[in-house]
């Protein structure tokens, strides 16, 4: 047996495998590669795929979303509301739908929301949007990489214009140096209208940096010793305190006011119970070193992410939040959450698939000219779901709920 | 139009809403409560659900993962592999079931399962498992909270034996009282066997808690003026530094070796090259404040949570990593990666939702004494995703491959 | 005895003492005052306070320093040096005053500025200054709070021109109001000459802010319900990551080049081993959840500013740094530190005390227009210490280093 | 002039200096060398050093101190209290010896020592210590790692024998080995009687490591490629989240209980303001990103750390804290705080110089067995600066106290 031969007793017919294969077909986006590769897929592990098999789009309409497709996994989707939203831009009734296999989670929101709504409603407010390319230009001397930082400075209208001819809806809002010794990130800080906007300000970027080192190197005679388009100091797909602060994606607020009446007939707690429930999960926020304070915004950031068709890996980093939880002199509830770090789009990524878009549609943010509307109400539900938790856990009815609608675990 | 109505002209059939009204049938798991949920979104807002409504499964099926069904939604399901994992408890060669609509994600895993299997596989240890639930007691006095936290530390065998009998699988291994004042958080640590287990460790917590709570009042005349099962010590749902350092779920770890020959076949960039690009990542990390240190591991832990019915929303907190990649001195690249809190179970929760538990089958991660198996699969992944996508950003191909494969974005 | 009286047994004289006393004479700066306290502490302690009370000063000269005098207590001074800066604003040789009571810490400092003047000096680069003081407004609304946030931003140059009239130093910035629910904080950054600046900025804002809340009332008829000048968001005192990314205070960057053979030379290692363990102590920072990453800034801040008239608190969140270490290909050692938020002045505070001034002009610092040169000063001090302990921990001669020059402890 | 020379225009005399050169006789603990460094000083300067020659101990009395020693600097020191101080440890009252130069700072202390001990005292409560050394042990290989880590643990007996050993003090608790890849970080968490004990816990491990690397090698055969006494995870002299969370020297908490008329009599705001101010402040404390939330707890750490010859250094990693302000029902403040990491002794480093043994003595807490004690008389006086900074935040008194007590800042 070859070195790049395995073999393994266990696998169906002791098969020798190579370890140079792969999955066939990798990048053809036909049934028939489909095909071939549940065969494959078979022949190695004995596995049918008969269930992920019978997806409900052609192979080929999904060729952008996914390479070395074998079919689809359903994600159980389930609507709460109706929640009265007064937003900037998000006015009216809205429904979430929300994709989970978590039981409980619905019912949750759904109690929020109807709490929220008999009240008056949640108010929100888009607060502006930041997407961001960071390259890293490493230079000799720390000499070189100050002055690599004027040139930078200098050439805004330069780069502005080149960064934006790449797209029809990026807009560089600012370019960022930062001196690192003799290196320098860049930060490239954009706006990209209704798309997330990872991939957009990526091409953007790299076409403005073409023209920067040319620049400077027939300008200014200063060469990069390396350069990368990307060296994490933009933070996609990760939890940093730089998008907690500055904002990354889409920053919204949301808040709302609940009379002491309310809280007691919808939430099953008084004010004072609440205020001081939300007193004790911030002091174990503090103790335990939380980034943000929120109790379980992953959690509607989630389902709603994956109803939708936004990057499911986005809820990393969109998941973080601010609660805020106050009571007001007449025993009223007021109540705020801010996301600073929303990661979202109502066009591009997987938002043209067909579930997905009918997804949006329901919630009235499908298309064009709705990522801001769309923001606030994400924003609106999860303030929803905050209290519908804080006031489980305030009541101590948070292990029976979980009792009689999460019945699916394994009998523990 | 009394204040419990709501009007909106937008509205199809410009219809009054009551604010109170909500999704109908919540609480129903059959076919016609599904299907009077879809007739009255449809009313409500003229979307018709048609895409989302024809799912795979029954209503009943799910009943457990989700209220107010109407439907599912499908994500597209690829494969990358086969990855050789040398691990301590996973052996042999693992294919990757990875849900997503992002595209060039599967591409380039499979592209790090590649040459990490040319170069001879992947090492990955599951170092244990920490399940916590952290109940909060107030007291009138510190003097009191102090006494509190003696008596916690004397009722170990007690407590442990409660909150284990009301779980076959759940392991009481500690129990950690911290005092902030005249409030105290009792962090409950648990081996939870092969669920994710948060649920379980509630129920068995509540249970000890009860029995806590007659006795120190029986006992010791000390009264509680507060109490919540959960005040967000236990980190569940969010990103903390708590979580990070002691680890939540389960911790793992994986590594590889990567001669400079494969480096430079597979990865088209000498390892040299490479290391730095690791250096100039980590500076970014280091810059934005990154909670740990990764490049992308949300990317691949989205995709292999959402294939295998894992909590979705618990990507937001699985996600976090450390990355280290290293230049030996024979021009070899070693390169490590340690998921601290990964959120896993192979039973419970949505691994029994039939394409989800097919797609652990075809890891050979289904079922009870799979999970730390599992745990080594998906480090053995991320760090393969991880190689790729450090690669190609060193190589400055990253702009080009999104191009490339992620055509599915708006025209830019 | 009355509720206000507390007596112990264990005083001298057994004496009753009245809860309500205090230490005489707190308001006085006189001789007399200050020998009254004297007394008085005997009387109560038993504790004659001899060698304290041996003051060069005179209790008149240290009014806007300390209320409540009794004496001084004296810190040992050593001084490093010279250390070759090649700065923007500090160029030539300097010597550092280090006022310190921990052995083997000058000897450290001293060892890295001989290995860097050898190699032609340390780089350096003031990158600017920020000081920030953040007055929160709370309103009944959020429609209040985004409408005041508007409001802000439109008076800009009123607002400059206010502050700005309470100094002859202070230069505002920008002002950057954050929303929160229904409140809002609002950041005034300066620029404050060459004084470390918090207390100028608060009276500049406070200046301001009359104006501003005269305005909304009298012109938008809204009214904050709550106001306090300052809410921790400007970070005063404090480490957070704001501080951290943005900066505070003087930011500023050192670097140096290191030949390989005066590696050798002077730090007893090899620049491979250097950098190895750099790369060791990245990962025990990045393990332990560091805000940034080095190895013992705080030594050389502290010894530093103590020496100079500093505020000593300042230590807190001006030792923090990014310290990069890398080998070139050359096998010489790149070495760069980055210090975000360091609370310097070379005017005002306790500079102008006798020794503190004259350890300033040791340091060729004293006086305005000193304080960009001092920041670079102090940066390239720190680099040093960095790289002297750096190489002992490679050379592993740390725990030699210690027994043999910090020999006052306990005998252990 | 050679390369080895340095010749400055500027300089007195327009001296020739040699870049080798160093102040003279750094080694030498002699009033004879400290005069020669004086006069070189002058030499290379024109800097006289008339004030910071006059100090008050002799040359040789500072040795374990200071190299290169030239003189001292003095800080002005002043007394609040009395304080009644509840503690497990510290009974009674006290005062606080404070070395500032920043004014209003002891003023404030003063004001809030007051109110706390009119309203019966502050508990305090020492909850342990814990400090830590950690090496660093790289392999060639994750499975030498994970071998390593399971001899580590099984030698914790020979482990323990060894490091206490080598002290008459510490006291070694556990040893947890971390595995990072190839590389393990082991932490040997130390008790360390009442030094502050960071050089005695390097000399212990120092030890118990040179008997375990024999170990591994002889019975093993694994040999280490490489190993340092400390790579950053003991997070020494650094602000990490390991020390908030896990607690690095000695973690104590305070708290008091202030009715209603205390808080308006004295610290001149109703009690409703001062916890609307509390949560304002804690609301700028998440923003902010900060590394626990307390308001000036440096402030306090510092002025007594340098009073009493504490490590100034250590003010960095010893002043983050949690504070907590609540209104009770009855219109009364509860307020704690606890300092998760203070670096504190009583015997060792600078607490033998007479002035700062003075002013322990003065507060009751000079030489062995007194360090529990130190530290909840440090928590309670940090308690009272912060009640007494938040009322006057909350009373928007601060500019004005700032503007009375502290002129000495430049004109502004």
């Amino acid at each position: 047996m070859s070195e790049e031969e395995y073999f393994e007793e266990s696998r169906p017919n002791k098969s020798i495998i190579k370890v140079t294969e792969r999955v066939p077909g990798g990048g053809l986006y036909t049934e028939e590669a489909r095909q071939r590769r549940i065969d494959y897929l078979f022949e190695r592990t004995g596995i049918t795929l008969t269930e992920v098999a019978r997806m409900g789009f052609s192979a080929d309409q999904v060729r952008n979303n996914c390479e070395s497709l074998v079919g689809s996994v359903e994600i159980p989707l389930g609507v709460a509301g109706p929640l009265i939203v007064n937003g900037q831009n998000a006015r009216g009734l809205y429904y979430a739908p929300l994709a989970t296999s978590e039981g409980a989670l619905i019912a949750s929101i759904a109690r929020g929301a109807k709490v929220i709504s008999m009240a008056g409603g949640v108010n929100a407010a888009f607060l502006g949007k930041r997407m961001i390319r960071a390259p890293l230009f490493e230079f000799k001397t720390m000499t070189e990489a100050l002055l690599f930082t004027r040139i930078v400075k200098e050439s805004f209208v330069e780069l502005k214009s080149l960064a934006e001819s790449s797209s029809r809806h990026a807009v560089l809002c600012s370019i960022e140096p930062q001196v690192s010794g003799r290196t320098v990130h860049v930060q490239f800080v954009y706006e990209t209208g209704d798309a997330a906007g990872q991939n957009m300000t990526t091409t953007c970027t790299w076409n403005a940096v073409q023209w920067l080192q040319k620049k400077i190197a027939e300008k200014h005679d200063i060469h990069p010793t390396a350069y990368v388009i990307e060296a994490n100091f933009s933070s996609d797909k990760k939890v940093t305190y730089q998008s907690y602060i500055q904002g990354r994606g889409s920053r919204v607020v949301a808040d709302c006011l609940l009379p002491s009446s309310m809280v007691r007939r919808f939430l099953k707690v008084t004010s004072p119970q609440l205020a001081r429930g939300y007193r004790h999960l911030a002091s174990g926020a503090l103790s335990a070193g939380m980034v943000g304070m929120n109790i379980n915004v992953a959690n509607a950031v989630a389902a709603i992410f994956t109803a939708t068709g936004q990057d499911i890996a986005s809820v990393h980093e969109s998941s973080i939040g601010q609660l805020f939880v106050e009571l007001n002199e007449d025993d009223s509830i007021y109540a705020a959450l801010i996301l600073p770090s929303l990661l979202i789009g109502t066009v591009g990524g997987g938002t043209g698939l067909p579930q997905q878009h009918e997804c949006l549609q329901l919630m009235g943010c499908a298309g064009p000219g709705k990522s801001a509307a769309f923001a606030e109400v994400i924003a609106g539900f999860c303030l929803a779901l905050e209290l519908s938790t804080l006031s489980a856990l305030a009541a101590d009815e948070f292990a029976n709920a979980h009792e009689r609608l999460g019945r699916n675990r394994p009998r523990t």
